[in-house]
């Protein structure tokens, strides 16, 4: 059970079969930072022009195609005061018709969103635009937007986006304290992270959350057992997770893996699975924004125990 | 302020401009009952053969189209022991490939599930079919499925669906406490209510709640406002209703109406009011089985409260 | 097989259960009027304010629901010099972030194109608004845009749009010499005409055809056989219609009925039946813009003789 | 203008920037052969494993990112007579409640039709399975269903499904005599071909075409100018490609591909693009089964050439 502490000196804008940085056991810990989604640095120094830029991959060992990677998010800390944001409901979340009424997007140079982010406080205070906001000041919600594993079939696919092997989530309960499960595809699984934001709202709906670079802390672990789509354990949940265009499409993705884990892990027949999703299911969308949209199907975790404790 | 007793006589399959059972006055109380989605009433007697049969309508008095009709679910009250359930995913809300998996869907009469509703105890009971769930016990928590006022054009639309008028909405944040607002679309907003839940999950994805008759009492009100979608206010959130298919217009609706009400009633511009939405959204998934889907788009009363208090 | 002349006097912007403005058997034919989408008749004079205004409905003797109606489209010929149109793509046909780069639409009442219906020639000509197409003159292919059957429940469904008792399905293909099948719900099927095109692309992807009053003469028969959705016969292909959105539904809609007609009627066993579809069917995208999508599941005549001829 | 005769000796089951195979100038011709989509040579051998394995890539002097690749389709021809298909409709093209009604799809190990591939009579006729259509004999259309160039941004995308670069697009209209045009993302475009079918429906909806191996002959050139979207020219059409899901999402692409097309090259402004576009488009629904669904939007280029000659 090693910490590794890693300086990353390169980074990739998709998950794919790169060479790898850091080797680590099954069970290690990982101490590294990310840069923000534009390729800005603790500094605010421009290290990298790709899209939403990832640290890693990380090789661990064990982990071999068929195998689960469970990465437990230790910390995820902002390490900079600088935050930005978009400032206009992205174009496909509004009415189309809406649309044409608004003034043409701004630019991220100049419209977009800064704020102020102090770690002491951990708080996010609106400093541009001038909006009848004034300064408003939110309390920081750290996560993680982008993160996964090497995609099978030789695939590199772009941190814009999500598949079944994670990505471009931009899910705002991957959060320090979460475990996330990604199906392995490659040996070593190929573990990449990046693109912190301070706070994002449901569904990214402005394209973006607060967008900052982090000092972060995650642990790794491989379990033998197979799974189609990312899953989670919060402290409240389990959560599985879909990645797709229309919502509808994500969403079905999501529950079918519930209910396969409610099945395969929790001892429940089909139609006692299904059953208890018809009156005890959560859903939250977590992204309408990237080229993938993505839901998170939650049951609670105390309703669980309740239920295997009785049968 | 009149507090009316009703006792429905008939009832309707359809929101239109259907003759009113009752008139009332603006700022008056209904107490009434509503049969469940099968049309059962407290007896288990059924008493109408339509899907979700509606109590109503009731006319209001001072509500001319372009008007707002506010209302207050004062009391959700299931008034026998028997609720049912569908058992199954509905076809809709897996993966294609997954529903050739599963035997033919069980009809309502051999299939469906049972529970027993405990009122003084607040719990749903599961007791068919036998599952590995066993006898499960679940808080219950009342909603209304199906309500909405008379929609324009001189349209009659089905309570399986929903549109701008409300209707077959099946959210469960349509609980007692609630104060929900419609689009007045002709004089006397005629308002219907049924399809009662004692607990329903996101998604209604079974294809229903534990379908239950219901002792209901509500309070209506005129608003001299035009709203565009169904909009409501719990103690904790302000919340707008998206009704379409797929999920992504249902959302697209539901985040333009937030984004009017945020900038005509507390003070925001259009900058300010997308900012804030980006980082602070919150939405639901209400249901994704009736013919046109149902999103809530939410914001949080005491961050609003805060930003008025601070401009 | 009575000829009937009617003369409207009144118009519906709804497909529901009205009073019928004239009762015929199975087999008549009926030679009638139908105004424009705006409401407006062979004179200019605006008669009716409500969208897509329906001449009808026609009670068809022996009609009973269940059974299926037959409507074949014998005449459907302009009847005035002008038409008009939309000059814009509608906000849902075109990529989101290109929305905001137009100009905000144009009303239809300064904005909207003007096109001059020469009648003899079978052509139209664009005569507003001026652009780099000059005077283009485009053959003329004449088809209705609305039509169907009172739909079952009671419900009353406005001529926006269409579902499965048909309505606003905008299919440049019903043109006249087809034979259109309803479903139909209530006796006397009650069938409804009118928003007359010119001419209108695939997709209706401006809002409108060339919109138009028309001459029509149609003939019903009554067939003792149920269908699920509107059926078509032209002169080259048998055809089934979905209505839905998004696209993705009513192209299900469409697939799943055309399988069951070619079973049904085709002598095809399931496999055979999509086999044949996996290598011949044709798809057209009807329309785009109304609240449902519509899309036609299309099979060629010739070859289902063939197949016939064989077998 | 040399023309390269290639014998592939590895394939590729993604899209990237992979080590070229052949370099060839701008304008030359390239004679080769493409494997069946699982695999399969002239003569029924295995010699990849991949999906959809691509012969490839071909570096094009000249084409620099930015630029467009012109591939003219000169021969598409089965190099042996067995050809295989799917036989049962896909999950996801039937309504969701028709799936659950059918048996288990079958393998394609044993389930998969086979049919007879006579090159000289240039038909498909069906062998297996044994079905109502007996030996049922199709004129062949044959078309290659995968085919592009390497994406940008470092991507390696899956020959499963399709992008803007291109992809598994499965577009029956991609057949001899056509040329087609990708936008080129790095240098020498990095062009990819595959995946024939001797026949294929609208919409790929049994998840095949006739899957077959191909003697192909294509010409390259190198246009200096900028798309977004693949574009073709047939000898009726010009048409442009959107690759997405929903539908709705891909015929978003190509509408707005279109209307770029028209005002940039065919002289008009945005209001008589629009305007012909309204009266005048045209759509094919290439695939409904891929990951990306694929929609062809379509111009007549009589129509355009006689408003070009009138302007």
């Amino acid at each position: 059970m090693t910490t590794h502490s890693f300086t990353p000196k390169h980074y990739f804008s998709t998950l794919g079969t790169h060479d790898f940085v850091l080797r680590v056991a099954d069970g290690d810990t990982i101490v590294t930072t990310t840069l923000d989604a534009g390729g800005f640095d603790a500094d605010r120094q421009r290290v990298h022009t790709g899209v939403n830029p990832m640290t890693g991959p990380f090789f661990v060992e064990g982990a071999e195609p068929g195998d689960t990677l469970a990465v437990r998010l230790d910390i995820l800390r902002p390490n900079r005061r600088f935050g930005w944001s978009g400032v206009q409901l992205a174009s496909n979340v509004m009415d189309p018709a809406d649309v044409a009424l608004l003034p043409p997007p701004p630019g991220f140079a100049e419209g977009s969103g800064e704020w102020d982010i102090d770690i002491e406080a951990s708080t996010a205070t609106l400093v541009l635009p001038k909006t009848k906001l004034g300064r408003l000041s939110l309390p920081m919600r750290p996560m993680v937007g982008c993160f996964g594993v090497a995609p099978p079939g030789g695939e590199a696919i772009s941190t814009a986006t999500s598949a079944a092997h994670g990505g471009n989530m931009d899910y705002k309960g991957f959060e320090a304290g979460v475990t996330v499960f990604f199906p392995v595809a490659v040996s070593g699984a190929l573990f990449f992270i990046g693109d912190g934001h301070a706070l994002q709202g449901c569904g990214e709906v402005c394209g973006t959350g607060i967008e900052i670079s982090f000092d972060v802390q995650f642990t790794v672990s491989v379990l033998k057992k197979t799974i189609c789509w990312p899953r989670a354990e919060t402290e409240t949940h389990i959560l599985t997770i879909g990645n797709a265009r229309p919502l509808d499409q994500a969403l079905q993705h999501a529950t079918s893996e519930m209910a396969r884990w409610l099945q395969s892990e929790y001892g429940l027949d089909w139609v006692g699975a299904h059953t208890l999703m018809g009156q005890c299911v959560e859903y939250e969308i977590a992204n309408v924004f990237d080229p993938a949209y993505t839901v998170a199907c939650k049951m609670s975790r105390a309703l669980l125990a309740r239920i295997q404790g009785e049968s």
